[in-house]
């Protein structure tokens, strides 16, 4: 294994998407029964008649969640949700998760059972199976790490890899909510912060709030495709943020795109608020992140199948790779999309 | 979801297996493809044809590794091969691994190389594919969370809970070496703390420092028992220490066990450098963990194929369950057999 002399490089000179792409450089796939390895929401296993769907994610303490705010119960339900999302991503039936938590000792054993209750919670409401784990110390905060598989049918399995030119960008419900809900969430620490006998301010800002912490996956969406007969040919969900996860697609998928910001769907507490912080609600959709909402492409043909549903909305088209991404503004202006995630953009 | 009154519990009260027991107390299995859940080295999901055995183990830094005399490279190889370990511990042959890393911005893009490195060196011996994973920051040290997906045939699959009453107990290979290689690097540690220009005195230690660094799972028992056309009644690999094991198939299986001190296979290594540290070499196979054998329970109708298989020992048998589990001491003695593990027992 030669990895080059890259030794010295900082983690944080190359971003995650570049340093996945670095460490999986090297993996061979070898076995017979691996569909799909690396590189889209999930993992495809063939089992013979359905393939299984695999994805993980891990959730540092610090660095995805803050105690101070975020209830564990809503940790946990969160945890699995984010999951699940990939999975439905896929177009699969997410069926089991694994579950491993690294926690110290500063935490009660009350503490726990709240993060597990808010686990088994979302099991219950996607009806999936809590299979197995590990549980383990940590020298400080917590880890909750994930693993969640899925079933499809080989020809229902959707890859980010099939948006076609000519194809219709889509998302389901509305985007920069999550974000929004966040911002919230951290005024109200500062202010907390400042003077400890303030109520915090959260009045009228359920709907963002709860997009934050308590994110639903859409399962409405994977089992409106099956009503609808809807064959989505690429699919991604939007935990990044919307313009990073349409260069995923087109990336994959070897395509060019138009997307419209006026067809942008934003909730009108989310452009409110986003007002209030002298924020671009635009912006917080393109870059905010965590709406778990499916961002998917399909046959012009199925226009008619998805123009009068009420939680899709097209906000674009694919083109011509040679045509680049990008994004046509209110006024007309024509400008290059561009991953800038929430870090980059809006923490700074 | 009632958990009771426990809130302020503290976890270490309850210890690894009452937290988890504590914790899955309510989990409900709704999936008709869930086979098994929580309880035993994997899950297992029926997919059709094969059956799916899922594991997952979380290592965390300072907790479950030490940098200061783990090479990177080891330690990716060695958080592959216990999660393989479980697989081979359900009689299933491992195919596919998912992998999340967090990370702290102290490490070097070299160093997740080696790590990475390491865990491919693992994948191409076992011929398993690594299919995908989260890659992420975390405040402080390291934490690498595995999960390990197999295949095998329905009636393929042993679990814990299948050992009957005649049956022998058996483990592959010598028992105790990881954890006096352990010991060693422990010292050596301590010695360089002491005086850094001491060079460390591990001369004629490689075996058992091979034990704690580089273990390796068991596949070549995992295929001897298909040649020998043996079907353990019941399995599960060594990762905590003998009598915990046995303690685990027996409490599943409903049954009692004679094992016998004397029969206990341990390395000439292992055992003088028992003696060298003061500490008893049976003690350290039963409570000192990490050796990644296989422990299983065989019909009696089998001891003709593996009573002169050279990595096959024989240690004692199943009784009934009224007759408990005892250890009959090389003098004779009967002990009630209890599980210490090597933090309760040798660390203080």
């Amino acid at each position: 294994m030669d990895f080059d002399n890259t030794s010295d490089t900082d983690l944080s000179e190359l971003g995650e998407f570049g340093l996945i792409k670095h460490l999986t450089q090297h993996i061979e796939l070898n076995q017979a029964s691996t569909v799909k390895g690396v590189g889209d929401d999930g993992a495809v296993i063939d089992n013979g008649n359905l393939q299984t769907v695999i994805t993980t994610d891990m959730l540092v303490e610090g660095v995805h969640f803050d105690l101070t705010y975020v209830p564990l119960k809503h940790l946990g339900y969160k945890s699995v949700v984010v999951n699940l999302s990939d999975v439905y991503a896929m177009n699969a039936e997410p069926r089991q998760i694994v579950v491993s938590i690294a926690i110290s000792n500063r935490f009660k054993l009350g503490a726990l059972e709240e993060l597990y209750a808010g686990m088994l919670m979302a099991c219950k409401k996607y009806n999936v199976d809590l299979i197995g784990g590990d549980t383990t110390s940590s020298l400080t905060g917590l880890v909750i790490s994930i693993t969640a598989m899925g079933a499809a049918k080989k020809e229902e399995i959707v890859y980010r890899t099939g948006a076609k030119e000519g194809n219709l960008l889509c998302v389901s419900g509305d985007l920069g909510g999550a974000y929004m809900g966040l911002q919230i969430l951290e005024r109200e620490k500062a202010v907390f912060k400042e003077n400890p006998n303030l109520q915090p301010d959260l009045e009228g800002k359920d709907y963002i709030l709860e997009r934050q912490l308590k994110p639903e996956a859409r399962k409405d969406i994977f089992e409106l495709f099956k009503t609808l007969k809807i064959q989505p040919t690429s699919m991604i969900d939007v935990s990044d943020g919307l313009s990073s996860e349409i260069l995923h697609l087109c990336t994959q998928s070897n395509v060019g795109v138009d997307l419209y910001e006026e067809k942008i769907p934003i909730d009108p507490l989310t452009y409110n608020t986003a007002f209030e912080f002298n924020l671009d609600p635009t912006l917080c959709a393109l870059s905010g992140g965590e709406d778990y909402e499916l961002l998917f492409t399909i046959d012009i043909a199925d226009y008619e199948k998805v123009k009068n549903i009420k939680e899709f909305t097209v906000i674009g088209h694919i083109t011509n790779e040679a045509k680049g991404r990008n994004m046509i503004a209110k006024a007309g202006s024509v400008h290059e999309l561009k991953a800038q995630g929430w870090n980059a953009l809006l923490k700074k």
